[in-house]
């Protein structure tokens, strides 16, 4: 027997067996749920709060050992020796849907979405075509043209898709913009154009930056523009910024604002910027990333206000309303930019000698090829609360983030806050430790307050109790402070804000 | 009560209600597996596939009749309305798992990859630090080491990332190489640079001209270079066209090879190509999102030869392997490029003053924000099966692939192949009904058979019975084929062709 003959048959027997055991390792799917629960991977009860581990958490190094993390060529396991496997797996991740976890934008998990998220990973298809996606491509579209009517479009106006996240949506309202400035490009290239220039704040998140270098325009043409004491972008600045790049020979063309910055969670003036954008030719496109849960809000949807004037905008239903990450939308006020900027004939995918309606087909708006279904988790959520649920949930969460501010205040000689107040349900302060306290506060102090978060942080991981993610502030000269950022998911009670506070100040004391 | 106050309560009052309901909610989750089985969502057993049909189809205008897609403000849903609203999404979309589904580059699931997926997705944390994501930073590091390896680079060459798909994995590319050739693009962009050209097969992915629209080429600087008989780019072509574009006074610097095109599954002369890159000093990125797959083969890891001398590739576990989609890998030979070439200074997630490693912090490589765990899935499937099963499947699909062909031969009144062989798992063919048989093969007769694939298709998705996807080949001037893809799940055996093409025939008549 020849070797190729040999292999064959190898390939042929292995595949006998796997197919034989294929029944038996369907299994799994059955038990996945119970072993998240035996690790409690949703620590969603207040009850348990106190007695779980947000995180177990052991060095890189020792973590190898704990987790044979090894693949072999030859070795192989039984589906018992996976699920404990997964079990050490889930045991040492963090848990972010443990009601204590506010490290990130985002924080616990809204049910509904999981169990979208686990329908569709089950259904494993793509968002191309309706032939392969029927009801999710009309799901797509509902969920986006709801978008638009929230975001105050005229009935029929606008367009949008969702991406893999915010850095991508904000990416969409780039290209679309450099499109409808320069259609040219699409063809041609930006190679002896003169620089197009990028405007946005300097405490907008590092995307834009990323996506004026993966794009093309490098990151000397994204401008930062100055922010004021409340962290918005300064009109003023913008405009002299614009004329400046415009006396450099630089064509301006794109405007981002920011609607919830990372830190302090800062709202743009969206309206003055709408009018500047329209004075200077620009494209606005809105990072709402963060804020664009307040679309929903029915007390706080003000921040949001002229957001219908702008060309584009992101906005992460994975950051506040407690959607899987992945949930990115970007929406776009020009109805059919999205496929003309981004579309090509592709044959074995976009065929027009379909038996259905292939406008259907929406995968050829979008500069991927397969595309995760992103929009079920969402449209679950919404048809399961609709809107008006997550809009309270939403002025719940920042009406926390104002109780949070008020009890910072009464506890100021412990605790300092960086603005007085802030928009959204990002709240930024320092802790003080005692021996701190009274002292005269000279660029010594600050300096050594700014060491202050990272070993409390380093406290909170080894105890596990609390997690909330600290930042220096560059813009502002700002060292380390904490950053608490409330979601809709936990919904917290008032008391749960004393109990943070209270941990704070004994990590902070050991 | 002023209005604030109002909708102040009626927030808390809506808070309380969530939170007191909430329990209930997370019950969703444990019936998740039951709601996908009840529907028969994972259509495993050769048993079932005669009897469960893969789509349910209905027309659009039709299908939103069935389901009620509209988004409300204040509707909401119970739990088990939520789970009948399930029920009707699984039932009318496609059953990607059912073993007659071989419409597209994937095919059923592997269930290890699913169970992975659901973890990640209920432990729904982002992939930028350790803090974070402490067991699967470590994975994702093991795998891309793993791959490192079975490309065949020397031990600790060798980066990666996991990326949202195929066409982002390719832009990765095309942006590394562009950095390596010009660092200063990062900070100036392209402007003023005389026109850098990128070069690719005619038959290769349409991700390659959508990545030259976005980063600022133009496709008109994304080359097409004619193939061969069998698909392959032709090296003559490829050399007379570079110094074409020399003599325009552009810059060529990427070359792209293909490792298993769309359509035909055919593998570029890796080794050849990279002779040639080498000659002309260009940076060679492999597109191996469907091919990579044979780097675990026994049989037919040859398809790759010259692999480890590309600078870059890209790789789709999410095609042959049967893991769930999004699972793709960029890997590049240069070790320390991609952070060199995508960092930028983020002080609110990688801050220097944490309390571990920071090294483990891989975020800054991409050139996202927050990023889908997508290692998990693969890692589990690799450590339940070993590589080498893996192989043996890969192997088993090619093989059962080339029976396809020989079968095919033994209808040759019915059937007639595109190709003699094809290299990979793909087999292109056309089907001849009765009245066209024997008659003289006139340019009509040609253009009435190219209308036959897309008439059978509609009886497919009619009946349900079985999805095979067609497509015209604009680049050979042949109309509509079919194209099917073998994939490693399910694993075939080989009556189960007879089925599949009695099946065609039967269709093809009515």
């Amino acid at each position: 027997m020849d070797s190729k003959s040999n292999s064959s048959s190898a390939a042929a027997l292995t595949a006998n067996r796997v197919r034989e055991q294929l029944p038996d390792d369907w299994k799994i799917l059955r038990d996945v749920h119970e072993l998240l629960q035996k690790q409690n991977a949703f620590c969603v009860s207040p009850q348990q709060w106190g007695e779980q581990k947000i995180v177990e958490f052991v060095q890189p190094s020792e973590l190898k050992q704990l987790i044979n993390l090894k693949i072999e060529e030859k070795e192989t396991h039984s589906l018992s020796e996976i699920e404990k496997l997964c079990q050490l797996v889930i045991r040492y991740s963090v848990k972010t849907s443990h009601g204590r976890f506010h490290n990130q934008l985002f924080g616990q998990l809204d049910p509904y979405g999981l169990a979208g998220a686990w329908i569709t990973e089950a259904l494993n298809t793509s968002s191309y075509t309706y032939e392969v996606a029927p009801v999710f491509s009309l799901i797509e579209t509902e969920v986006i043209s709801t978008v638009c009517r929230l975001a105050g479009y005229d009935e029929g106006v606008g367009d949008g898709i969702f991406s893999p996240g915010g850095s991508m949506s904000n990416m969409y309202g780039v290209v679309l913009a450099r499109y409808k400035r320069a259609p040219e490009v699409k063809t041609s290239g930006m190679f002896g154009m003169r620089p197009l220039a990028i405007f946005t704040s300097e405490e907008s998140h590092y995307s834009l930056k990323k996506a004026a270098h993966w794009l093309g325009f490098g990151a000397d043409h994204c401008i930062a523009v100055r922010t004021n004491g409340r962290g918005q972008m300064e009109l003023g600045d913008l405009e002299s910024k614009i004329e400046e790049a415009k006396s450099r020979g630089w064509e301006p063309f794109f405007v981002n604002a920011t609607a919830g910055t990372t830190v302090l969670g800062a709202f743009d003036d969206l309206d003055g910027l709408a009018d500047l954008a329209a004075r200077h030719g620009l494209w606005l496109h809105v990072d709402a990333c963060l804020g664009g849960s307040a679309l929903l809000a029915t007390q706080h949807r003000s921040l949001l206000k002229g957001l219908a004037r702008a060309n584009s905008f992101a906005w992460n239903p994975h950051k506040t309303l407690g959607a899987p990450l992945q949930c990115s939308l970007f929406i776009t006020r020009e109805s059919d930019l999205l496929a003309r900027c981004n579309s090509i004939e592709v044959n074995y995918l976009f065929q027009q000698d379909k038996f259905y309606d292939v406008s259907y087909d929406t995968g050829n708006k979008s500069v991927q090829c397969g595309r995760k279904i992103d929009a079920f988790k969402f449209w679950l959520m919404l048809k399961a609360r609709g809107y008006s649920q997550y809009g309270h949930l939403v002025d719940h969460a920042i009406n926390m983030a104002r109780l949070l501010e008020q009890k910072l205040r009464a506890r100021a000689d412990r605790f300092r806050l960086v603005l007085d107040t802030h928009e959204y349900s990002n709240v930024c302060f320092w802790y003080i430790p005692k021996n701190m306290r009274g002292r005269q506060e000279t660029a010594e102090w600050w300096t050594r307050l700014y060491t202050v978060a990272p070993k409390i942080k380093e406290q909170m991981a080894y105890s596990g109790t609390v997690m909330v993610g600290y930042t220096p502030l560059a813009s502002r000269n700002l060292g380390n402070f904490f950053r608490m950022v409330f979601t809709c998911f936990p919904v917290l009670e008032a008391n749960e804000l004393d109990i943070l506070l209270d941990e704070i100040e004994k990590l902070g004391e050991q």
